[in-house]
């Protein structure tokens, strides 16, 4: 049987383990839309703008540790994907893009569609191609989700000009060999005990050892020399709350990130690197070890990391297995809602094994602190500080694990990026609950602006940072793409609002007024 | 008195010209922002996304003929605002972007917002610059004017890393030399007014050509030899309604551009290209023009357009002014909604003076044709085919022209895109009445899955081409951004909302359920 070239490519992502597909798609992807209605076991979730797509690929790929697809329209839609992207790729997230782009004969006439596609793929991807042939396009697809699989995860962009679509295609493509992570050499093992050994360090964890495996063994090393553990700044995914390893990471402000590490002797990366700023200011440093801090890679982010962790354990002769302290729980608190008050909250309405997706910018800078001790669940973040994928995220999550509640704890004004999104959790009645801090600024600018030196603002500036007159009522926009919520103004609102939220089959939103 | 890095640019764009910022700033982008309390005579517009600022700034050069700048938070602030540059380039509007970037030092350590911003601007800039010092920023913002404002119009992109912002600067730099539009080559009059002579030709205009001057001189042309006057089927702006030309534009749809074209022995081409099919279809031609067509150039983009129309006439010896004759007008209707019945409302509705923004896609295919006689008022089309850029396209519109009225012919699909421009619109109490066509579904994918071929579509495909399920409440989603609103299901009740949305001081949105 014949079958075209969307088809043979669509066929081989389904062989390949690809099965999600997170669309936005355009006239020249139309034979890739047609195609799946003949294909059984592809889900595709429509998107109406494209950086739900790329952020919902990267929550599906932090749950899955594989990826999803996004289909998008020609330069301009991967274009609306970018900012997601970029957060996806510092996630080290898999993904494959499938990007429309005009007949191959059609290009040299400069339709006003036409843009130069690879030019704008290159910086947020690891791979990048434009089949030539209807024949080729299988095969290329399987090249694109091997690279997406080579850890630590890698964006794949195939670009696919809409007559390698409708011709005559060449049937599935098998998957190539797909790289797996390797083993660290001993001379790491070797130095980073020595470094450990030493006294007053740190090992530092990133990507998956973050995950209840790498803790574990990470308890170990800690039990053995009494090293600090600590995660990076931003991490794609840690598995936390009771019974896991209560770890702190490095803070984002500058000033307590080095008090932190201020008498660090030596750092061990593990999936992870030498702690730096997010941004640089006058007179501060970039790099927050101080003086003199040995620094040592125990392992990249490709490689085997947990193995590495073991390998680390016996080099130190650390105990067999180690009790995991009880994380203490700030009691539930009443009133006023504030930073401090919710983030003690958020350790009782925390559900069983939910998945929290983490954007609340400014009002969460505590949040994490106090749901040590909350109900076992696991922390996406942003990792690549561009705003706007919790809502993204959450989404994408929630396709992957529908059988677990998504929390999404959103600043407002990094809601607003990628506000679409809602309206996909109301089509596919995905279990997220979000959580809008609405502090109706962009409050993290305030503070930002007195960093950089710009102290006494006046009017003109301080406009561009606040997101009043007119407040943005979110229970109403909510509601208008589908997604019922409730207001909350105090402690007692917030509980009542989160028992509501669960309790709905489908998304719910809560407009948290600070 | 010495200024600061970003002080010298503010002062050097208010200084040539460039005193509009549609900004979205981050951390890096502060010292900009601070300088602003400074200097008297930039007027900020906040967007909440950065797409919002580039189709912003594409309306406003529309109107002025000169440069608005954006503000964009590094790489991915870049990539939010790509689609609607790309729109922008596509028009041939300037537009100057500042996105910020790490300080020069810290680039090195790869914090997560590091990426390649030159690389994202080079597909959708004519000119990328990164400030290596802050005493460079004013002469760079200089010359990104010129680039800006070079004819037709470009995209000027300057990167401006933190510490040249912050650093001392060096004053304001003054504009160097502007280039201005050059008069055509006397052989391409010699040879289009040979073309026009054979009979059966056509006149193609596009860019600065669809203004009234440049009209009336075409139809002194016409008159003459008999050609027919064609708009390009995407326009940046056309001045029409009573009083001017009714020129009809190059059909989207492949059978209906062909079928226009096919007696045509001659295309004389005034700031246009060989009529080109938006996208290729399975054994359609590209190309529109009948075979054996002479094709002829009379002026390029960047050249003279109007001189070179007004040296054509010379040369055929023209009347020195012809009437325009009055273009009918249908009745006003009545009773039910649909893409007819809408079409000939408008042309009663639509005000004095008013700036039409058509991203009105299906619904809006018989607009054009309708509203020839409606009161006179300018046409803004998407031009780069990137959904998404009506609502902001309307924002910068009415920031550029604060006495007209901005009418919205906006489908509910594209409008999602970025929808964040309501609460500009809000903020700013700018006069833009939006009229959403909400069909529930991307409609002219519904058909483009016919056109490529894809008949019979299954319930997977059609569910990537609909807006349904859930339903989006548009007056429900202006609302909660701050804009007041209404439905309207018959013509009556079309004609009454439009009333009260233009007695309204701010903006106002329509919801048209079709």
């Amino acid at each position: 049987m014949t079958m075209n070239g969307a088809e043979s490519l669509v066929r081989t992502m389904v062989a390949g383990g690809v099965d999600v597909c997170f669309t936005n798609p355009g006239t020249s992807e139309m034979h890739f839309v047609a195609a799946l209605d003949r294909v059984e076991g592809m889900r595709c979730v429509l998107c109406l703008f494209e950086g739900v797509t790329s952020g919902a690929a990267d929550g599906y790929a932090r749950m899955m540790d594989r990826p999803a697809s996004t289909l998008l329209h020609l330069g301009p839609g991967l274009g609306n994907a970018l900012a997601n992207l970029h957060n996806l790729k510092k996630a080290k997230s898999p993904v494959l893009n499938i990007v429309g782009e005009h007949a191959t004969y059609h290009r040299q006439y400069d339709a006003p569609l036409t843009s130069d596609i690879e030019g704008i793929a290159r910086p947020v991807s690891h791979w990048v191609k434009t089949s030539m042939s209807a024949t080729d396009v299988a095969r290329d697809g399987a090249e694109a989700i091997a690279s997406a699989m080579t850890p630590p995860g890698q964006v794949a962009t195939l670009i696919l000009p809409a007559d390698t679509a409708w011709n005559d295609g060449a049937g599935i493509a098998p998957l190539p060999r797909v790289a797996v992570r390797t083993p660290v050499a001993a001379e790491n093992v070797r130095r980073s005990a020595e470094a450990l050994r030493g006294g007053n360090a740190t090992l530092l964890l990133g990507g998956v050892s973050l995950r209840e495996r790498g803790q574990l063994v990470a308890a170990r090393i800690a039990a053995k020399t009494g090293c600090r553990i600590l995660a990076e700044t931003s991490n794609a995914r840690i598995q936390r709350g009771r019974g896991r390893l209560a770890i702190e990471r490095v803070p984002y402000p500058v000033d307590q990130a080095l008090a932190t590490l201020k008498d660090t002797r030596a750092i061990v990366l593990c999936g992870s690197k030498n702690p730096t700023a997010f941004f640089a200011y006058p007179g501060k440093p970039s790099l927050f070890a101080p003086e003199g801090c040995r620094i040592e890679r125990l392992a990249d982010y490709h490689e085997d990391l947990v193995g590495a962790l073991e390998a680390l354990a016996e080099e130190l002769g650390a105990p067999k297995s180690v009790a995991i302290p009880e994380a203490a729980k700030p009691p539930m608190p009443t009133g006023a809602l504030n930073p401090d008050s919710i983030a003690a909250a958020l350790a009782h309405l925390i559900p069983e094994n939910a998945i929290c997706v983490d954007e609340a910018v400014t009002t969460g800078r505590g949040f994490f602190k106090s749901t040590h001790g909350a109900a076992p669940h696991d922390w996406l973040a942003l990792t690549g500080g561009a705003i706007g994928e919790g809502l993204c995220l959450s989404t994408g999550a929630a396709v992957a694990c529908p059988d677990r509640q998504v929390i999404g704890l959103q600043a407002d004004g990094s809601a607003m990026y990628t506000v679409q999104a809602l309206w996909t959790q109301a089509r596919e009645k995905l279990r997220v609950l979000t959580l809008i801090w609405s502090n109706r600024a962009y409050a993290i600018l305030r503070h930002e602006l007195t960093n950089v030196g710009a102290t006494n603002p006046g009017r003109k500036a301080l406009d561009m940072l606040s997101l009043g007159d007119p407040d943005l009522d979110w229970v109403g926009i909510a509601r208008g793409m589908g997604v019922p919520g409730s207001r909350a103004t105090t402690i007692e609102e917030l509980a009542k609002a989160v028992r509501a939220g669960l309790a709905t089959p489908g998304p719910y939103l809560v407009e948290v007024v600070l």
